[in-house]
């Protein structure tokens, strides 16, 4: 393993890393998030979701919002603009999960990857508000990268 | 199961739930994040976390702000003061692993819970992101609330 | 008319008013927005609203988020809490018109019609940015307080 | 009518449209408000307003802080810089009316109608918000866009 | 000197004090910023400033604006409300100074000084921003708390 | 003297300056505050500070995420990426001062002095709100531009 922790410099001092002679590729990252619940509380909130769509409606629109606010909440991440962010939603009452799949992309100097794994996040936490007054044993059982491509690392998709 | 979706009303439409009948009280909740990496990985922060603490410092803030913006980020959330919110972090560099839990208490009308899950997960973005370019395949394993107190819902123990 | 601008002091400086000696009772406030765009363009917006409720859904939101922010968007205005806050949105295909009503609460001691307001307004631009690229001459036709309660001033209604 | 709702995709899911193919271009648009009041309202305001311009002045101020956080406010508005942004206000005491004209301009790959929309409704917000004590009849009658250039489109003049 | 570094814990990580036993008591707190300039530069501020107001008006609105966000900005403060923010400039064109001073106030269970003491720096920091054009050399020579009353530790005066 | 108040227009109204004709250029701002306590109060930071780093730890990532926020706090800044931001903090307890030098660099059509000023001086409230109880006459000494470089104006050494 020849990387380093490339937040930290020579004394291990948090700093946002230069990026100023990177050159400006495009970028695309997806993440997801699956909240596990009931499959009472599941069905619930797939019957619920049917008239008006509200809660992955709600979550949607949470996690494209927090994309755009990640470099605000993460602390050494730059602040990038996006070209596109995208959330989606998958009920599968019967397993009791709801899986939330975000992909944000941008033409820039850095990666969007935590533009993706933000707006996954904060999705499965909108999602956990909405059904937690029904369930008190939901919970967010992964937050994951699925696959990044652009820069200089090339295309990478989670084996 | 008698609950309700509570931020749905009778057409299914989103909304913010109403509490201006509730009582102020006191209300903490507990939430915890783990964020799981190869154990060269988590020896390398724990390493580099010695001299200045800084991958869990970092989270550590990462969090404690997250939770003040709890609000502005779970869109049917009240926004409500804060009366103390803290974010530990433990590194287990065998089995690679990097624990967060967040405490977060407050003093009104609606519980702390989202507070406190919020600041877990935006820890373990912070943890996630400052370790990333180490070890692409790092995850977050779970974000689950672990306890709440206060409100009508009385005392609350993940069992 | 003897009130005076209370936002300017002595020397027309603008500062914030000194809410401090007033009580806290319960407050609540109701605005109303209306879009006005061709009936073709409504009748789309009904129809594609139909399945998924997003145009509606994505305004109401909106709404509830900006109506939490309207502190930090409006310079003189007290940041406070909120109880409640709800948007709901009436499409008159025929009429060509979004009608969007915006209610807020709070316990303060300060009144919360600009949270209101603030919510109806961004919940106004949210359709008009949705709906903008079928129709360029969509506009918001009128922005109003519709009623207020709560505080020394007592109940207004609109007439 | 050719177009198409183009924040919903092919299922109705709101989602922010890929911009990413666009080419960067300079844009600008051009919007206004309109706020109404009584007549000796808007005297006091104008009277208020000649010795420190403050009504105006704060009004400018909050437009145009509030432009570059558009895409905070209007969920599937793309994050983008502003090279420019200006809003003016003009007093028509006789007329009791307050026009707000916001001009935004940026070097992107998508338009600036939304920053220009937003900096006049926020304006226009914080006038009533420091008028509505003197006449809580105070009404925004209109918001709308009335130039845009740049980008595919090309100029646009609202007729 | 028996205090302690009230944000560090028993291992000396940081966090948020918990306040939730402390009194609801009104608290006050005034604080000031220097900015000093050539008094060529200082003399084209007052002259610039006199007919519109402008750099100091400008100023002014920055400063309440960061007030409200001070619990953003500053990692272990609370976030609370505020009863009341003013900050008012003065210009001595002869010494090259501008002086601003800032006043906060709220009812609650911990101290105002971050607030004020945020409105003056920001203040403070829009004025070098509107000026820097004119002489590089501007700089800030002052951050200070004047005054504090309420809370445990009383009334407090800068000797 | 030749230089103007840029942000005013021939009317004295506060604007944005126009940067759209600007070249994109790399440019880079140095700038640093100082705080100065009793040499008491400085050694207890510098030794609380020994084993987990964490008042400058907690200033350094405040001042860095200031830095991202610098114009939604400065009115008339422009929004801007930013490809680097460093803050690092020296501790001189005899002198009872801590040094933040803050250094940022952007690859923009204008300069990013504000952010290198804006997070020192966020760094520097950081540390204030960490010392105030161990001694309430701490202050805020100093906060000045040491150095830019790139845009037309070239290299600028503060003498």
């Amino acid at each position: 393993m020849s990387g380093e922790l490339t937040h930290l410099d020579a004394d291990g001092t948090a700093r946002m890393v230069d990026v100023g002679a990177k050159p400006v590729t495009a970028r695309t990252a997806v993440a997801r998030a699956t909240v596990r619940m009931g499959a009472q509380t599941a069905a619930r909130v797939a019957a619920g979701d049917a008239p008006k769509g509200d809660v992955l409606g709600v979550a949607r629109i949470a996690g494209i919002q927090a994309a755009k606010r990640t470099g605000e909440l993460i602390p050494l991440c730059h602040p990038i603009g996006l070209d596109h962010v995208e959330v989606d939603g998958v009920i599968d009452a019967a397993a009791g999960t709801i899986v939330l799949t975000g992909t944000a992309s941008v033409t820039a100097r850095t990666g969007v990857e935590m533009e993706a794994m933000t707006a996954v996040s904060v999705a499965a936490l909108t999602v956990y508000d909405m059904v937690k007054g029904l369930d008190k044993g939901v919970e967010i059982t992964e937050v994951v990268l699925l696959e990044k491509s652009g820069g200089r690392s090339g295309h990478w998709v989670r084996s």
